[in-house]
């Protein structure tokens, strides 16, 4: 597997960044770099030398696989490109994710479905990675039937120029915000919650509730959940359930900080739901942003494909 | 009514500052200022000195009201002082509030209960006065079912101490917290949010389910609130009741930054809760925690009573 060709698409940005850093460390070896004309030549960590990303680049490239880490319409430009020239993408915009036939992939969740792209899989949205992470399991275990989630997003999510801004504004001017685009009464953070899970969790009418808010904290996106469930679930049911499902790691108190030094959901604050007349829960999670609810969750997406295509 | 003798009891403090200043931005002339030993002598905005806040010192005072903002043990002991000299307290901590016979008061939903007292008025937690004030028309309107609350709660929450090490601190050690102490499942701050509503809004058994959160922003604590109605409202109709309700401001996003500029609870985000089977309501408020949260409300409380008295 550390033998496949991989091209990074968006190598500079942060997700970007954080995907060299993961692909080094797991020990893939083939991995080029390419990103706009204003970064083309610079050399990252590692010495690799980024290449611009040019449609032509990218159908000539003979890379196995391309991870996209750029801009919805970057993606809508460049993915086909990628697929023309003989990879698969593994794309981390919006762009393809509610696409019908594209794989929309948490691996924990549903690996499998990787397996049935037609040359593009799409990854979810920071916040619905490490939320589904945590609905599928309970789902399995006792049947979701509403969910409501209030976010705490790490202004990284906005991108690596935001994260600089944040670091060098003055503690008094922070401030929370709701800094995405609107469609009628929601964000489009809160509808992508919305429609991603449903497609993930393969709950196509899951009533989900979403409200975002971008908090001044550099790396790390926080969700306050409650579920109501089909079947009665106690608070030490679903530590049992949660702790034993994958990428997940139980601790008293989430934080984004503490999300940001490892490759887990962290999970914690699991209680009955005092305002529920059924079988509600509440819990807290914190995720990397860049890390789990980006660049590592594509990359297991990769893994999972490069594993299909050795035992093919 | 501004000839009323006061007494500002803990007046070097977070809240205790703003108490002073809008004392005097209303227009109340006769204003003693008292804190600890160590503030004893300093001058403060206004020429007035700081008296030290011994039992004695308030026991002979001879003022109409005094205002409590010190911590719950230090109002357990003085509060009984400053009564037995003949003041009315109006307690900010949370040593009186859930006290039988002791009024828990938010003028704008049962300003009414101030009267009651027999010594002591008390004023709710920052958050729980700001989620009344729009729990009241809403339940008036429609009848509370169930309430969910997250919160986003400012630093100065927990006192100028803290305020000052968060701006002195560089923003990449920003990180959420839960920094109350337990009771059982829940923070203090969860279960002082529920009995107090409960409490306040004469609705004992209401279902509340809160969670809680630091956040690193300097003033203002916003909360994303869903409640669960009896009867249907649509958010065009629970627009209209919030807007018509004293002291909420309708606004699109409502932000920490902005409540602290005003004497409001900002509430937006008016929407439809889709996770709900019923009438379901989702929204977001803010409201400046030193002001409004606090300061402003126990000085509304100590007008509520001098109105009282004068009309006696």
């Amino acid at each position: 597997m550390p033998k496949a060709r991989i091209a990074v698409v968006g190598a500079t940005g942060a997700v970007g960044a954080v995907t060299m850093r993961l692909l080094r460390e797991r020990g893939h070896e083939n991995v080029r770099a390419f990103a706009s004309g204003r970064s083309a030549g610079k050399a990252l960590d590692g010495g690799i030398v980024v290449e611009e990303a040019t449609p032509e680049a990218l159908e000539s490239a003979g890379v196995d696989l391309a991870l996209f880490s750029v801009g919805t319409s970057a993606s809508r430009e460049l993915v086909p490109h990628a697929i023309r020239g003989g990879a698969v993408a593994v794309d981390k915009s919006s762009a393809y994710r509610l696409e019908p036939g594209v794989p929309l992939v948490v691996p924990e969740v549903n690996g499998a479905r990787a397996a049935e792209h037609d040359g593009v899989v799409a990854n979810p949205n920071c916040c619905t990675i490490p939320l589904t992470c945590v609905l599928g399991p309970l789902h399995d275990a006792a049947g979701l039937k509403q969910v409501r989630v209030s976010t705490y997003q790490a202004v990284s999510g906005k991108g690596a120029q935001r994260l600089e801004q944040l670091l060098a504004e003055p503690s008094s001017e922070h401030d929370l915000s709701m800094d995405w685009s609107w469609e009628g009464d929601e964000t489009d953070e809160e509808a992508k919650i919305r429609a991603e899970a449903r497609k993930i969790l393969e709950l196509p009418d899951l009533p989900i509730s979403a409200t975002t808010v971008r908090v001044p904290v550099p790396v790390g996106h926080a969700e306050s959940v409650w579920v109501e469930l089909e079947e009665p679930l106690s608070p030490e049911q679903a530590a049992a359930v949660l702790g034993a499902a994958p990428s997940i790691q139980l601790v008293d108190v989430p934080t984004p900080k503490a999300s940001a030094q490892t490759d887990d959901v962290l999970v914690g604050r699991i209680r009955t739901d005092r305002a529920s007349d059924g079988y509600g829960l509440t819990l807290f999670l914190a995720c990397d942003n860049l890390n789990k609810g980006a660049a590592l969750n594509a990359i297991q997406i990769a893994e999972l494909l490069l594993g299909d295509r050795v035992a093919a």
